[in-house]
């Protein structure tokens, strides 16, 4: 089959014709029809740092993606032949504390399909049955595939209750898009994106956003005392792991507000504990993966109700062939989401 | 100034013109320009059995009500002359248990405007400063006379965290109206409405409702399967106080649900405790009032939004003098919220 | 093996010798060490109404047991031979929404140990890998074999947050003395029993609670009132099932507390749903089975602190063979919980 | 009167005969009994930056004290002459947003006694009505001193639902080793304390503490993962403040598990943010003041429960007149809580 993966220890990828995976006991095998490049596939592809530390090729890479069912193992006929589904890329152990208390996403012994074990950039992917989430017919093989990233932003914002409260995002990737578009959905009264990118600025204000400013050329600081009647934002999406994305992250939070951190910043951060998070007694929570399966329902839910519409987020499309080119565009500040169409 | 009052112990109120009040130390003077007539001033007229055992006549009634600024009593210059304002219509002791404890809405020495004390139904009226609530200028002055009844809502509704979630309200009087108009806005991707009256469904349906039923007409707990995978609702608002409504509210809720309980049930109810409560696992929370001040701030939040527009609620409007007219309207079942305007 | 099974759809249950299990895929074969009894074992043994329309006979009874493993089926190897064990009672679907999303306790598809599958009043008995606990040293095989009403008890007080308030306990059978003990754990400041057995009161002062009253004997709204500062308890824990029980909880919990419903009453219940729900703004919480497995870590927790001793809720034993004399153990008002020993 | 005051912009404090202050409209005046030593009073006492950009000489200092009510100004008659009281130091705005949705903790106007206006290192202090806490007999003269600190340790523990979850506690000052003793309290079923200073590691355990480490001669993480099945601390409290305190709390707390961040650094603090939060998906809670007034209940109800003894944290006592040999003591590495007596 055809497939995109790391060959060997060095940067780059490779457009492959390899053998297709056999579903194990209580697998699925999936046919991918979409898929969509991740800011990890990026730094698989650069071979940086993070990458030779945690991969060992060769791994056909890729966790967000969506198809139809191919067949299964033994013991994994919970899902019909052709049936449209997405998975959770997150392989847990189902057995340690973690995984028995609710909390499956900070598994200890988590493996990550197309990092740990072979993904979805390819025709064929195999994944545990408890992993695979089935598509309704509303909702489109494009969206299927992003209900990984949106998760992400679901993850970020709704535990925040935001309904009828001030919402910043700091930092607009298609994760920080997302969460403009849910804070919006969810019922947030104010929604403020901050975003260097100018196309990113319009595509948040496409998805919501009540004011999209520029981190450094507009005064974010005033605006956002501006429209939360001088208290700072309830509720702040910290989207961008830049050490400054977080330090005005932490300004723009109101005392007793909330701020949820998911940009992974490279290095450590200087942050003025005091002044920012213990007199003004915020909460901060970090944000990892998607809670399961409670993400997955909201976003399949909040994509039936139809009152979303992800569309504006995908700037680029690409073949499995042509992946140079795609992931070429997904390193470009104008784009947001590329995705690998395989159909 | 002119005022509808209970003047004395019997079935009725009447058009009076009485002595205008003085506020008070830490008191605000309001001179009214809009009142909604609630289910409660109906019961004060009929003088019913709770209204026997509550009201010590005269008394101005009206609790829902908006106006503007007149003066104040020593230190309650909070505000200034003319400003715009609505009123949290319970007086609360500020000095109890669950006063200084956040649920001043349960205070036990509550007075409430216009059946413990004088209400807004007359030219002018005084409020302890604390009660009082500024408007801001996007807000239209029908709007600020709703806010109590919308708070009571958003009491209802918000708390339940709906986002991504289905929502069935049981009861569209106008606060049933209102629960969907939040469940909306808040992000609930099935919001169901359950009425008998064919004209306050329609309403339900213009705010927001996926699908109104009747509750005998309509295969209610079929179509409420339908709507959510099998499981019943993830959240009920019970809002019609009928046994009946309370028992189909139960059914209705899935598993581990949320249950909320405004509707007031004139005698004790007989509930399979059992099976619709213990053996579902689901949570019932007696909703009373609104948070203080919380509710309020949503309320103006929602609202300066814009993204809700609470105008289908209004049927009707009535001056001062006429208040007999306006009476007639509230009983009617085609009617929901009926306005006194003063201006 | 030696068993104790419903044989046929009549009254009574027998000691027989059967066949032992074999444990399938996935499946854990546990040597039971000792059972408890519960009120279900007495329903079963009584062929009521609930048992008729539930069981399907043959039947081994018993859902309250630990043991050790002897072996297991495929894929099952999580545990070692020798190692002593408890289990959770409802085997759940793993699949479903609830299953999915943190709310197995609820699973429509549950299937219970001893009541839908053979228990583990027996020599032997299978469980999903899934199900069982491994218990640490510390924990003596009596204890071990308390865990599932322990766990009940665990899982109605603990989430109610009672560190610094007031809780009073409904009934005293043995998950109602387990809850004055977790009450007591947990931090309240106040534990008020209720219950008429004037032995089971004194074992509630045993394990904790500051005074124990008789439901009709002692004026008890009186006493929980002074015992509160005026207000009621902040958190009440239905345990008796009794109606008046449900409404006697219901008058107990003070204005925006909570009551925890577990005793299961036999018929609907009339309840004052505006005065005792509304108005009192109350929070009702249905509470079935233990989270899982939350409930059991804490358990375990707990129980290793060597904080608690529940050594004074067991009041009598009995070997597999004298079942009749324990089931009548079981069913005297002075007993609370009455143990299986089979080593 | 007597009194501790700041007299002027420079290092120390001085005992002088100054005016005794007059209760306004609203206001209490208290006879204080007992004071302590917070580490704000050393800060105004060396005059270090903090203290030098925010105190105004001259200034009575204190902010933890009980004593008897004196009498009252116009409005202030809720509490009776003689009557034992403490008070919150916190003086709130009661109009502000924060204030007004039971966030008064983090209210933008307040004032703080012993800060901002005179405090309660004297014979006589005057408080807002609101602000003082009635002591029920049971609580002792030198614990109604300590509920300000107490109220810290409970703030910072208690919303962290402790219960059956083991606790590390970094840093063992006074409000360290109170926090030891409420997650004790609260059914914490480990207690970790981490502490250089031998004296108060032997307070710790005396507290309840099951480990007392020191920070770098023992392998805290190690010893921690020993008594937590290897995952870390469900909750850790950063009580020193210290840079590496805050990191070492980060690596102690278990992923999903919560850190509550209650001591001041100085300066910035570097943190591997990635790694330490978001990865881990911890959840950080800065912790400032108590609520109020839940706090202060909570805090009366542990002491009236007797459950708790504070006796060990009190390590010395002065009159008035040796404030000096009083401060000198609390800088003392082996002291705790140090307490003025005017009695």
């Amino acid at each position: 089959m055809r497939a995109i993966l790391k060959p060997a220890p060095r940067k780059g990828l490779e457009f492959q014709d390899i053998e297709p995976p056999k579903p194990g006991p209580g697998e699925i095998l999936i046919r991918v029809l979409r898929g969509g490049i991740c800011g990890t596939d990026l730094h698989i592809y650069d071979w940086d740092k993070w990458a030779r530390g945690r991969i060992a090729p060769p791994v056909v890479i890729g966790h967000e993606f969506m198809g139809v069912v191919e067949g299964w193992g033994a013991g994994g006929g919970r899902y019909s032949a052709g049936q449209r589904v997405s998975a959770e890329g997150h392989i847990t152990c189902a057995a340690c504390e973690r995984c028995r208390t609710g909390e499956a996403h900070v598994c200890d012994s988590t493996r990550i399909l197309g990092i740990d074990t072979d993904g979805g950039f390819a025709d064929l992917v195999t994944v545990p049955a408890s992993n695979v989430v089935a598509l309704p017919d509303s909702v489109p093989d494009d969206y299927g595939a992003l209900l990984d990233p949106f998760g992400n932003a679901i993850h970020a914002v709704v535990p925040a209750q935001v309904a009828g409260r001030s919402v910043a995002v700091v930092g607009c990737g298609p994760i920080g898009l997302f969460a403009v578009a849910v804070a919006r959905l969810a019922g947030a009264s104010r929604v403020i994106a901050i975003e260097p990118v100018a196309h990113r600025r319009e595509m948040a204000a496409e998805l919501g956003a009540h004011l999209a400013l520029h981190p450094r050329a507009d005064d974010v600081q005033a605006e956002v005392h501006r429209l939360t009647r001088g208290h700072g934002a309830d509720v702040v999406c910290e989207m961008s792991g830049h050490p400054d994305g977080i330090r005005l992250s932490l300004d723009l939070c109101r005392s007793a507000g909330q701020l949820r951190l998911l940009g992974l910043p490279e290095n450590p951060v200087e942050i003025d504990v005091a002044r920012s998070v213990i007199f003004k007694g915020i909460n901060v929570q970090g944000v990892v993966g998607r809670q399961m399966y409670d993400t997955w329902d909201a976003a399949l839910r909040f994509l039936e109700g139809g009152k979303i519409d992800l569309g504006p987020v995908i700037t680029d499309r690409f073949p499995l062939e042509d992946f140079e080119y795609g992931f070429g565009k997904a390193r470009n500040g104008d784009a947001a989401k590329v995705l690998l169409a395989l159909d």
